[in-house]
């Protein structure tokens, strides 16, 4: 494992993905996204993207300077063509629309489809939450890798949930797969050699296993705590998937790989208690949740703190990435003589 | 165990209801809540909710006649005062509200506050789906009960989150607890004299159990799905209790026992690919889940499904009801001189 500084790596990513063809200001936030997803410990989102894009770039599967286009909308909701460039220009395009809207509607949905992979979810939601707006995205996956609750193989993507609210500090985060874990956790534990935790995968049989590259050998992901996970995991196919029109994890995989549908809510709390009152009691409630005994003698953690602690930590120590991974990307960039 | 048929029961409810103040249409909805409630298996939030009810009317903490008011509200929004009416009374204005606005403006919120138990949340979701739109409810529940993510003791509510979509078909419907189970299917545990799983309660002591009573002893249950549940658990104490002003788990309990916080969101499929394009979208996803082959053999079941299975069952056959419940209902029944 080495540590690079956040801010290298960032001059970095955005020289990559000028050098395939994206226009500045979408390098930009493309890399911003996943070194955000670095910084606040989401590996397996994070700087490890930068070969998995560049490669999609190549393919053709992402048009790395095309333009979201808003193809029906009303005072409080859009529905988002993201014409296939990055998804993180489309999730953000989504997520701007959505703060707009909810801060003239009080509450807004807005939903996206032909959108490639957006990367970790919780940077559109936290970003409105920043504004003084409660984020929430419902994302499926067009990349069947988990299994349905009770059932074998594979069926529907990791489809992730977000929401994030306002406290006048740092936001509240959910932030995760509705999958044990999210896919990318599994990568990054091949490309780290390590071995997983049992209860993450099955193996091709259906059996339970330590070993991360069964996945990529026939096993599956399950959805999260049981039926009513795997309610959640449905629910982000339909709002994902069947609301926006983008493709199903039961859809044949014709196209970019990953691809991602997407429906934004945001919600104003000026139009409830107002903001101070919402952000007061949020701050409130969740100190007294701070402050329960903790089981282990440890600490109660709230949504939010791991990633904002591991942020101030990274920020200052770097960001860790296996050998083998910043051989790959060194060699990407090497390829598009890029020098730093 | 006797079963008896919804018919017989709805009428003495709502005899029940009336006789103790209230006006006969929010008798029959609060009765109807309850009996759909017992008809679709959730024996726990079903006519067993008489006795509870009755009680709480009668220690002034339900006010039978109280209208719910609109306090503040926008073409998209609205906070309802519930003034400690019937919790369903409040939750079937607030979806009525919400239903209205999203058909105008395709999303809208909806919460409110001095809001009573509202029931089974599915109820009023499925309703909205059933009028073809998407309806969410996020609920908190101003009375500790469970425990927060590697935290001993009870600090939150149970916290309920539903969500159904329109199918052309039977509503997809996801209802549930974001603790391990909802309180009362433990009370249905005690009543019905049945031991429980060991991992749906922790004993005063931090320890698992079977004992059902052992909730009444200084035990609390725990929030599903380990960390993940958490968030979820959290985010309906943001979006229920910290938005529209209602009481929290965190806060001394003053007033009426069980108090729920309530934010609706509806969603019109026409404002993106469309409502019949949704519903042929969800029919077919649901499908394909619903084909996957079984790990016990059986079959993988659908959100909703084990509910409307049930319903035609006991439509037919009758509600059961534990012979201690029934025997309570009985005596109440006399005391207010009903006689059906």
């Amino acid at each position: 494992m080495i540590l690079l500084p956040a801010g290298y790596l960032r001059e970095l990513g955005v020289r990559i993905f000028t050098s395939l063809g994206a226009p500045r200001p979408k390098a930009e936030l493309v890399t911003e996204t996943l070194i955000e997803a670095s910084l606040t410990g989401h590996d397996s989102h994070g700087v490890y993207y930068f070969l998995r894009y560049a490669d999609r770039i190549r393919k053709g599967f992402i048009r790395p300077d095309a333009e979201p286009v808003v193809v029906r909308e009303s005072p409080s909701s859009a529905l988002v063509d993201g014409c296939w460039g990055f998804g993180q220009v489309t999730a953000m395009r989504v997520m701007e629309l959505a703060v707009e809207k909810a801060r003239r509607s009080v509450v807004s949905a807005v939903g996206a489809y032909n959108c490639n992979h957006i990367g970790r979810v919780g940077y559109y939601t936290a970003w409105a939450a920043r504004r003084g707006l409660i984020g929430l995205m419902f994302v499926n996956v067009g990349h069947p890798m988990v299994s349905v609750h009770g059932g074998v193989g594979r069926v529907l993507g990791t489809n992730p949930f977000s929401a994030s609210a306002p406290t006048g500090e740092e936001p509240f985060l959910l932030d995760y797969a509705t999958s044990t874990v999210a896919d990318g956790k599994v990568s990054w534990a091949i490309a780290s050699g390590e071995r997983i935790p049992d209860h993450w995968i099955r193996d091709r049989y259906g059996g339970p296993t330590t070993d991360p590259n069964e996945l990529r050998e026939g096993g599956w992901l399950l959805p999260f705590g049981g039926h009513k996970g795997y309610c959640l995991q449905l629910l982000m196919e339909l709002m994902g998937a069947a609301l926006t029109g983008s493709r199903s994890g039961v859809d044949p995989e014709i196209g970019p790989p990953s691809t991602n549908g997407v429906l934004a809510v945001a919600i104003d709390p000026e139009g409830f208690v107002g903001l101070d009152s919402f952000m007061r009691r949020s701050r409130e409630i969740l100190r007294r949740v701070k402050e329960t005994r903790a089981e282990d003698g440890g600490e109660v953690l709230i949504p939010g703190e791991p990633e904002w602690r591991t942020r101030r930590r990274r920020e200052v120590e770097g960001i860790p990435l296996p050998e083998s991974i910043w051989s790959q990307i060194s060699k990407l960039a090497e390829e598009l003589s890029i020098t730093l």
